[in-house]
């Protein structure tokens, strides 16, 4: 086999549940019939590995120092969701009338594996907290065991500098991913999303 | 979201079996985890794209204008097994030990989608039988409709130049695709071939 050819395949493994077999087809699927797509591919690969970095605000992936949504005029700054992965955030934005702002961990307590509050940007949150502009902190991780301790973590963080934290209203399918639940599901439970007490 | 992050989802739809989901998934696992692997992927794209072309002789993918396995002179130029993909191809050659060459057709016969036999070079297939080099054609095409007209068509065009076709022994599943055979059919089926009469 072509030696550019083997690379492609081999690099093509980088992507998420793609095996040996997967790359290989999507190689000659590539150069047979799909040329012009591959090298956009290549392109908007280059271009976003190169220039997306992270919102200086709510660390979200953004390719200006402060993204579209934390500089928005129009958004309600009182209200701050806090989220484990940009794409939890986006299924949010898409499924939800929800007009705060928000804040993502990049994933979630887990003293194990290493991932503490540092790690997740908790020093920030809370010196923009402490900044007061903040009423209410809605805690939007997954209903894992991770995320529910990341979210009673939170909760305290929140009270500390007088802040109400909230969550949205049970209903997610425990154990499953935010990221894949359907938009009524999630649109409920952010409508009737509860304080947390105690 | 970040226009490029947008760019990136929609260039990656571009690979088989990838949809919006599957796509941002992609795209937030490269951002998250592998920028290296992701700009190792965009140059690999970039190359494979602009520097793969086919083979003069064999017509598969091949970044020379000869292939390795064609210009090899450890291999048996007396049999050429036709295939109908490069895929095709890579699977006989790491299943069995032929030590023949081959030809691609990057397709099959299908009057009805406009693929006639020019459409599959085979009138330069034609040409390379009548060298009078060639003394044995293994019709490896798929076992499908289209696949065993395409076949049919090959042992009439091998007879016409005096050369004997054959083709790998039934056992493989019908209705299948060649590629996703196991090794152990495909080497047995490439073992009891039989020639084809009539």
């Amino acid at each position: 086999m072509s030696a550019l050819l083997e690379q492609l395949i081999d690099a093509l493994r980088v992507l998420p549940g793609v095996g040996q077999k997967s790359a290989q087809r999507m190689a000659y699927h590539l150069l047979e019939r799909q040329r012009d797509g591959g090298r956009r591919l290549s392109e908007a690969l280059e271009a976003a590995m190169s220039r997306i970095g992270n919102c200086g605000r709510c660390r979200d992936f953004s390719e200006t120092p402060v993204c579209p949504v934390c500089a928005s005029a129009s958004r309600d700054a009182q209200v701050l969701c806090v989220v484990e992965t940009p794409a939890d955030r986006l299924a949010i934005e898409q499924a939800t009338d929800f007009r705060g702002l928000y804040f993502v961990l990049h994933g979630r307590l887990s003293p194990l594996d290493g991932i503490g509050p540092r790690e997740l940007g908790l020093d920030g949150l809370g010196t923009r907290l402490a900044e007061g502009e903040v009423r209410e902190l809605i805690v939007a991780t997954n209903p894992t065991v991770e995320g529910e301790a990341t979210a009673h973590y939170l909760a305290q963080l929140a009270r500390q500098h007088g802040v109400r934290p909230s969550r949205p209203a049970h209903g997610l399918p425990l154990g499953g991913e935010l990221e894949y639940v359907d938009r009524g599901t999630l649109s409920h439970a952010f409508g009737s999303r509860s304080d947390i007490t105690g």
